[in-house]
């Protein structure tokens, strides 16, 4: 009983003694503790280990598979064994897409396997294949203007890189674009800035009333090699195969445990990742890292004997990848519970480089004021605009979001391929990911004044 | 008959007016035709344009294959419409080692496949493959200290990329030391300096005595997984399978263009590079990028009407890779010949930087000399000691060599691997080792006292 007493005595008297004051001017008082979580978030390379554990341990966790489920019961059971409270999975049916086997040969000009990975949501072939001439373009305006010559054909997008969001409209939209056009199959050079031969999957879309086409990706590197030979004036012809297939959706769960608010246990800060990946490399990077270095955020609070005055939620979203089931379900799950802030990091846990926040302004001036902590590892750049797929349905209620920014550099290297793995990763640098996680978190659950919306 | 009168004509001008002078002193006369080379050679892309005609058209090109022959029958057609003299395929008879199929899966702790390749000269496995458990070792004495581990299993070297000549002992020696512990089989991590999940192939040994069996590459991130799963305590198995086998030599080709000297047609200047390749990607940066700027050099040169005292011959030499055959065989076949100067490009070519160059210190001197001419496009560096596994049996008979040196940051994460593809490479950059090979090549050739021996 005094045990559930004493934590607020002291909180008690500042709010009878002190007068009321603007929370900005309380974030000062938090540079010692704020000094102390990154002290110790850098002294080991705790997450970097515990990411080895999970990715080495259960490999890439695609939506509806059994390493994913796995993944997820091994977690509930670290998490209880950190000490965290309520730990607990909530169930969230899940798109069920399974990739099969599958092949692409080049046929003529000369033989060749090139490498390739089918989109996630894509059709497979029938069984024996598509065996057909390919028409390579550079864009959807090219393929309009070479519409009467794709009738039949497969459609290559050899798109080159130059944004994520601009380039990965191939990969999203090009297979409704080419059956549209009458081809029979479509392909996308791979949505990467750099290559090794090794395509990226990723998530595509079909349109209704529109046929739906087998659609996968290729290398950087042959689809430049199909477009030089079709300037040379060579005719191309692969053959494609694929099994993947769309099975009834299957369950899964959003996996998460607290440290409970000792004064305001309702009100949530909630900070994390997606558990599920792709289902090729070990989904390290994509997002494995962003879990577990939220998780040891919070290992590392409750470690420290941080219990903040409201409570701290980190959470493994399942299905961001190709559903985005996930965040949808926590979103509707907790609509009841006030989020005060929710955290996400899903872009690598590289180098970090401080936060992008979305919420009001006044909210922005606390966040930024907290940042400054993390300039003595310069992660305190916090900066207009932020938040993450998994938070967004959250975010859209009004929640103020906020997104982990790292040096992204090598992302897109890596991102959706076989070598999205734990050694793309730098022990240091997920540490440094780590601390920037824990301050902000633990000092906006622990700030007298509940951050503005 | 006037025509080959002609050219001499000058020269005994010269020769009956100018008194003796030394070499060097010569070579300042030949900077106007050194800016004349250059110009010419960084006006076009022809290099960069060939080389993908070359290496989009036959792929890759392992000694003893139908590829390989069929390259050289075009570089012989395209050689003689480019104009050169003595356009000719010498004879050769090289090593004809074949992969077939093959593939690793990781059985226990977790299915997956792992990408690898099998190292050119290894034998295959049993039809159904080889199961075993795995022992993971970082170095040779770590495999002698745990040897009593080793039998019966197949031993993966995790050997971390260093320098190419010291990480390249464990696919050359691998198996040699793994078959010595009792092992089954042997593994390494792709000898790379980067990775995407891209192993690599290369050359590997046998020794008399030891008995033979199945040596391999994986990747870099798998390699470094199944060593963090043995330090986690984790039994690892594996089913290798292989149907690698060594078949009777094949016949193949030196391949070869030249200008013929108008002064000492007898004494030549040799430049070139491999034709042959590894049987993945395209061999475009090892060494089609060689073969092909040397090759454009000469014909530039021809193209340029400059028609040197001595003959300038380009070659392509064949089995570089799993023999050295071509540049023994181009050796012995031109033992008679006086070989002014031999010059290789095995380095890829990107953008170059100079020479490293093998001979004495007079001729050091001249080159030297030549080298300041290719100062103004920053190519001008010539440093002590360099050379090529393709000329180094010419220069083991006394024969000055040198080898283009370019910036390699890049070269080994696509050395004998899938990735070795033309988009590597850049057009200017080519364009810049062929501007360096032929100042080099043409004003060896032309001055009027050969290189000093």
């Amino acid at each position: 009983m005094s045990r559930t007493i004493r934590p607020a005595l002291p909180v008690l008297l500042l709010a009878l003694l002190a007068p009321p004051v603007r929370a900005q001017e309380r974030v000062s008082d938090y540079r010692d503790v704020a000094n102390r979580i990154i002290d110790a978030a850098t002294a080991s390379h705790r997450a970097y280990e515990r990411l080895g554990d999970l990715v080495d341990t259960f490999g890439p966790r695609l939506s509806g598979s059994v390493a994913l489920e796995r993944a997820i019961d091994w977690i509930l059971r670290e998490m209880e064994a950190d000490g965290l409270q309520n730990v607990r999975g909530e169930p969230v049916m899940v798109p069920h897409w399974v990739r099969g086997q599958e092949s692409l040969e080049l046929v003529v000009p000369r033989a060749r396997r090139l490498p390739m990975l089918g989109l996630g949501g894509s059709i497979g072939t029938p069984p024996g294949g598509i065996r057909a001439e390919v028409l390579v373009v550079s864009t959807f305006d090219e393929l309009e203007a070479r519409a009467s010559e794709a009738r039949g054909r497969i459609v290559l997008f050899d798109a080159p890189f130059t944004s994520y969001g601009e380039t990965v409209q191939y990969r999203s939209q090009g297979a409704i674009a080419a059956a549209k056009a009458g081809a029979v199959a479509s392909l996308i050079r791979a949505v990467a800035s750099g290559s090794m031969q090794s395509p990226h999957t990723g998530a595509m879309s079909y349109e209704d009333g529109v046929t739906r086409i087998p659609h996968a990706a290729i290398s950087v590197e042959d689809a430049m090699m199909l477009h030089r030979m079709q300037e040379r004036g060579e005719r191309i012809e692969v053959l494609l195969r694929m099994e993947a297939r769309t099975l009834p959706d299957a369950p899964s769960r959003n996996v998460m445990g607290e440290i409970v608010g000792h004064e305001r246990p309702d009100e949530v800060v909630v900070l994390g990742g997606h558990i599920d990946s792709w289902d090729v490399g070990q989904g390290a990077m994509d997002d494995g890292g962003g879990v577990v270095a939220a998780w040891e955020a919070v290992r590392l609070l409750k470690e420290l004997g941080l219990r903040p005055r409201r409570t701290i939620r980190v959470v493994g979203w399942t299905n961001e990848e190709n559903g985005g089931r996930g965040g949808a379900k926590y979103a509707e799950d907790h609509a009841g519970e006030t989020h005060v802030l929710a955290i996400e990091s899903d872009g690598g846990v590289f180098k970090p480089l401080g936060f992008g926040f979305t919420g009001t302004d006044r909210a922005f001036a606390i966040m930024s004021e907290i940042g400054r902590f993390l300039e003595r590892v310069d992660a305190g750049s916090v900066t207009r605009g932020g938040g993450g797929a998994d938070i967004g349905p959250l975010m859209r209620t009004g929640v103020p979001g906020m997104g982990l920014n790292v040096d992204g550099t090598r992302y897109f290297w890596y991102h959706h391929s076989d070598a999205d793995t734990l050694d793309k990763l730098d022990p240091d640098e997920v540490a440094l990911c780590v601390a920037a996680m824990a301050v902000m978190a633990y000092i906006a659950a622990d700030l007298p004044e509940a951050l503005p919306r």
